[in-house]
């Protein structure tokens, strides 16, 4: 065989028989080095190369598992026989460099998903945090029960029962990352083509996952009660998607009659259920929460889909789904292998965080917080009562504006807009093609101070009065 | 209207117009009230039950508000016509007790799935997580990037590039709470009706949770190299799920011959792909690591699974898939909506971890560790050579023992169990009915200390050498 021309330097970080391994599979790689072509002995190439015979033999143990040589008995090594070995040249792919999020161009933005961060109780998160940490040590870092620590569960289930008037179990409760990938564990758990029915307008965020998961998405009108019965009756949907406590985005809560007809037509045939998606109800400034449609259900129809995304913080990766003890048993049957998506640790930091009493008193701040800020909000607009209608007040965190002096939505978000003021189009809660006439503007005012909202509202009079 | 006789607990810590709320309600509930009847008016109420006014009226807007009741102008509260009333019997479920999980009954349990958390280091752990939620507030508890941080992302790719010889961007990269959460997410981008071909032997899990996502799974032999060509491209199959670096459970490496030919198999047709799950390629206790699959992959046809729960801890729920650009572009047009499954909070703790060099030393240390007890079994069986011979070890956390003196495996495992040691039968990790002959287990060493190893080996001696 020919002469290998191999330089190793002895001061290098990189072990000498690493050295060695490299140089010879880029021989091999590049064909210096050809199929069948015998490799020099052990003992003579750390001779050749004066090096110790150890490092030789991990050059070439190394190569013989990556499959680069083989050995023959008495024989010695030789290069494999490989084919399209030219494929393995090439660098790192370039890294392209992140790309900016662009500036807000608004000074006040009236966001429908913004929450208020400023007011999360950091301190005690930490704390908890911290004690956890301390307190358990293995068992924690293990992984826990595929549908959430039963002690997270029954903490769920019990602050359900107690302010939502859900009626469950711990064990129809599945917890998971989000909104999100709950719906998608969800539509495994149901099966291929489901027909959704949802209400127009509606969350579209919601649609677009369901769309994402292949369902056949379909949407009915609303009245003052919410989802429309006859046309749910007629849509050949099976699954009607509501949020009866507080509509998104209308702010409609479904009356009891409604809840009981929309239940009555789920018991009507046994693949049909109500996903209800209670997603800001913790926050209702007069009297007291709207009772969730769940509580109601007596034939176990109601998916109930809960988060603490929104009542926390939406880097709080929690969920929850309470599932009819029949899709249970179905998850039961065929996902139970699906291990969790939420750490313990996060788990036993939550559960404490509600134990311990801090979850009712945050709520409760908080719901103190947003009602000021909503007070505001609608004291000023109500001032400009001759242009413009409220509708969907006293809960969440949005509240509906709809002139009255035929000013279309469009040119109020303009006018808005001028005044750097953010204001959003009621219509793009529509899926339907044809526009609707647009005569109402959402406005959030989860995410703005008190300060603001009171000045932002001054510069929509400006924007809206002036004509 | 007949008189309502109504006893409200100054006393009681709920409040009066509550208190009045579900009185009214109930007696709508069981119809004392019925449809259409006429409540008092609010001041004769507020005088005769000799409460404020605004007690009644709150108590009024809120049966309004839930729809039990309705304001008919000039005229009165009236009780709404409601169907099905009487489905709002009925109590809060019962709680089941939890379940407990029944106690081990072997003294030393040669577990293949389990890894050692006495070293998890805690400390450092507790550190970054305290000073990570101390350094930044609100943005930390915002939602993140849909694909994970990119700050993560770029970490990761680094990482995979320098320790894998994985070659890919930042953008490649989605991070997801686990596997399992990673594989479903991967259906979706894929679509239905994938086809997926396993090696068998296999790593079960995975193939249980290909089939709750509805995909085909067949299964093709193994030789030395692994999974075998010819019965791939018989299999009819898209998509081959390998573990290149070591299989699982006969702790193969597949030779680059394979990987190329698998490769150019894969390039044969656009819907084809390889995934490469990389579950413990972290672990080897001879030469270097071998490198990923993927890293010879030009035509992007490597889907990599990688996940930090094995190297560092189940609890930590975070690992990542490396898609093909393709494919990547394929989730952004249609997934990229699906919420992060993994909190910021988490990512940043990990990022911190990794980037601050203390995931190297811990994976260098579990080297140490796992390679001391991992010497320690094979002395102790080779022992036992003229009846079993070793294969799969150098790497993991598990080798597997083959019986040359006709032991059949069931024997084995139930001569391990009365001396208290358990051990695994390798035939369980094949799919077919058919049974293979069965004289080979497997033996995990990740949890056991190095003591027990040694003295769970002694025990195995007497198990099975005595005859």
């Amino acid at each position: 065989m020919r002469e290998l021309t191999i330089h190793l330097d002895q001061k290098s970080r990189t072990p000498m028989y690493e050295q060695l391994y490299e140089y010879m599979k880029q021989d091999i790689q590049q064909g210096r080095l050809g199929a069948g072509e015998r490799l020099p002995a052990r003992r003579a190439l750390s001779q050749y190369l004066d090096v110790s015979r150890s490092t030789v033999d991990q050059a070439y143990e190394q190569l013989i598992s990556e499959g680069y040589i083989e050995t023959k008995p008495r024989k010695g090594c030789y290069v494999c026989q490989i084919e399209g070995l030219y494929h393995l040249s090439g660098d790192r792919a370039p890294v392209k460099h992140r790309t900016e999020q662009e500036k807000p161009q608004y000074l006040y933005d009236f966001s429908p998903s913004g929450i208020d961060l400023d007011s999360f109780p950091y301190e005690i998160w930490r704390k908890i945090t911290r004690s956890t940490l301390l307190d358990d040590k293995k068992d924690l870092f293990q992984l826990g029960d595929p549908k959430g620590d039963w002690e997270l569960r029954d903490t769920i289930s019990g602050y359900l029962y107690e302010a939502r008037g859900v009626n469950c179990t711990p064990d129809q409760i599945l917890v998971g990352a989000g909104n999100d990938y709950l719906l998608l564990l969800l539509s495994t758990v149901l099966g291929p083509r489901q027909r959704v029915v949802m209400e127009s307008p509606t969350y579209l965020h919601a649609r677009r996952i369901f769309r994402q998961l292949g369902y056949e998405v379909s949407t009915v009108g609303v009245d003052a009660g919410g989802m429309r019965m006859e046309e749910l009756g007629e849509s050949g949907g099976n699954i009607a998607y509501v949020m009866p406590s507080h509509q998104f985005p209308l702010g409609l809560v479904m009356p009891i009659k409604r809840r009981l007809e929309l239940l009555s037509w789920a018991e009507e045939a046994p693949e049909r259920y109500i996903i209800e998606d209670d997603y800001d109800s913790e926050f209702r400034y007069k009297g007291k929460p709207i009772p969730a449609l769940q509580g109601s259900d007596k034939e176990g129809k109601v998916i109930y889909l809960g988060t603490f995304s929104r009542s926390i913080a939406p880097a709080i990766r929690i969920s929850y789904l309470v599932l009819p003890s029949r899709l249970m048993s179905r998850w039961e049957s065929s996902l139970s292998r699906f291990s969790s998506t939420v750490s313990r640790i996060d788990q036993t930091i939550l559960n404490r965080f509600i134990k311990e009493g801090y979850y009712e008193r945050h709520l409760n701040k908080m719901r103190g917080i947003y009602g000021r800020k909503h007070d505001i909000l609608l004291s000023g607009l109500r001032s400009m009562a001759p242009i413009l209608r409220i509708h969907g007040e006293y809960a969440g965190v949005h509240i509906l504006a709809e002139f009255t002096n035929g000013m279309t939505e469009t040119e109020a978000i303009e006018r808005a807009g001028k005044e750097g003021v953010r204001v959003y189009p009621l219509s793009a809660c529509y899926q339907e093609q044809k526009r609707i006439k647009g005569e109402q503007v959402l406005m959030g005012y989860g995410v703005l101070e008190e300060e603001d909202v009171r000045k932002a509202v001054k510069r929509l009079e400006k924007a809206w009065m002036s004509t």
